[in-house]
């Protein structure tokens, strides 16, 4: 599996991947699911994937190739980002439709694209298996994919359209770290980008591997708060009677 | 959908469970899936389920009819939680056998039951809709069925054989109030139930209705506890520079 997250607030757009894939317990690799593109200073993109992976190599690349070759409908070339999305959905069908339909095999990919195209605002999607996407809302200033229930709790609780970038990383990857924790399928490196509305630019990205001090801090940091959390809950609630 | 989880701790057993029940959006209704059966002072066993609600439904009325009617194997005369759980399972099988296989229902159901015999320790254990059953561990000392994903990481953090009865009937509220608050097909009353070893006797027991002040007051609690927790981990961690 693969646990992919994409928070926009109003101060910009954050992205989080996990790396693990696997086909079976025994068949675990580790592929980055963070892919970006763009021209500094003019627009850029931030794509995440999840599915099959022969599907979402086959995506990546095409999106590729059509810049590369200059194809009338590229990332290079389209102007909204609404239509960057509707692009990505119509290059999924056609990566899943390419292989036939096998009864045991799911060709299915999902993907969230974000960024900016200059002189419109930031914004954000996902991209479903059938072509067509949504974008997140100020009630639910997030989207995920791949395995995003364990991790759902923390973005319902912290996240708002005025939470700052930095918070909104932080939350992301306490999302994350509790997916780990519960979820042999999701695993590090952790890739981290933030983007700044209006900068043009993808710089702010971190790759945390697995040995890295920061994830290991995170999750013991984590671990200490939520169980004095728990703790404290504990001492000041009264059960009823009988 | 629906979430119930049973904890086993040194000090006896915690059992939670939600109350909605729902065949889609529009057809909501109100169920308890918490059933007890025992002979106090002499043997316990409390019953969670989830799963399709006619066979749940017919599994209780055949063990209660089985006790009703004395038939050779049942709750009152079955000498282990291993054989209550074989036996449950066995129920469970052929319930769902009953009303032959459609391709768009599913008959399916599971059990959690736990409970106490004279004589031996108290014991718990999750019954699959094959008949099958497992039993909890020291590093997961809890078992869970339906929508349990949400409610996992707050359980993998707190709980541990040496947990105290009080503290585990609390996390597995927390628990279940992450889950309600992700998931609509969750919902009140929470039953709790909280066995202590060898009282034989299950009259600690909370119903907490919809507009249950306790309820209220944990949700409003910990949610602020949660956000104290997140805030302090921001102004501790140190991002790793680029």
């Amino acid at each position: 599996m693969t646990y992919c997250v994409a928070i926009a607030v109003n101060d910009g757009l954050v992205f989080t991947s996990d790396s693990r894939t696997n086909a079976g317990v025994d068949q675990i690799s580790t592929y980055s699911k963070m892919h970006q593109f763009g021209i500094p200073g003019m627009r850029q993109f931030v794509i995440l994937s999840a599915g099959n992976l022969a599907t979402t190599q086959g995506v990546i690349k095409k999106l590729e190739m059509d810049i590369k070759e200059g194809a009338a409908l590229n990332l290079m070339s389209v102007s909204s980002m609404d239509d960057a999305a509707d692009y990505l959905g119509q290059i999924n069908l056609a990566q899943q439709s390419k292989y036939g339909s096998s009864s045991n095999v799911s060709y299915e990919a999902s993907f969230i694209i974000g960024g900016q195209i200059k002189n419109s605002a930031p914004s954000l999607f996902l991209v479903y298996p059938q072509g067509n996407h949504i974008a997140p809302s100020e009630t639910t200033p997030y989207l995920q994919i791949g395995e995003s229930k364990y991790g759902k709790p923390i973005l319902d609780r912290i996240l708002a359209p005025d939470t700052d970038l930095e918070t909104a990383a932080l939350c992301a990857l306490v999302s994350m770290d509790s997916t780990m924790r519960s979820n042999l399928t999701v695993g590090p490196p952790i890739e981290s980008l933030v983007y700044s509305s209006d900068s043009f630019s993808l710089d702010q990205h971190h790759k945390l591997n697995e040995g890295s001090n920061f994830l290991r801090e995170l999750n013991v940091a984590w671990d200490s708060r939520l169980r004095e959390a728990f703790s404290k809950l504990s001492s000041t609630l009264t059960w009823p009677s009988n």
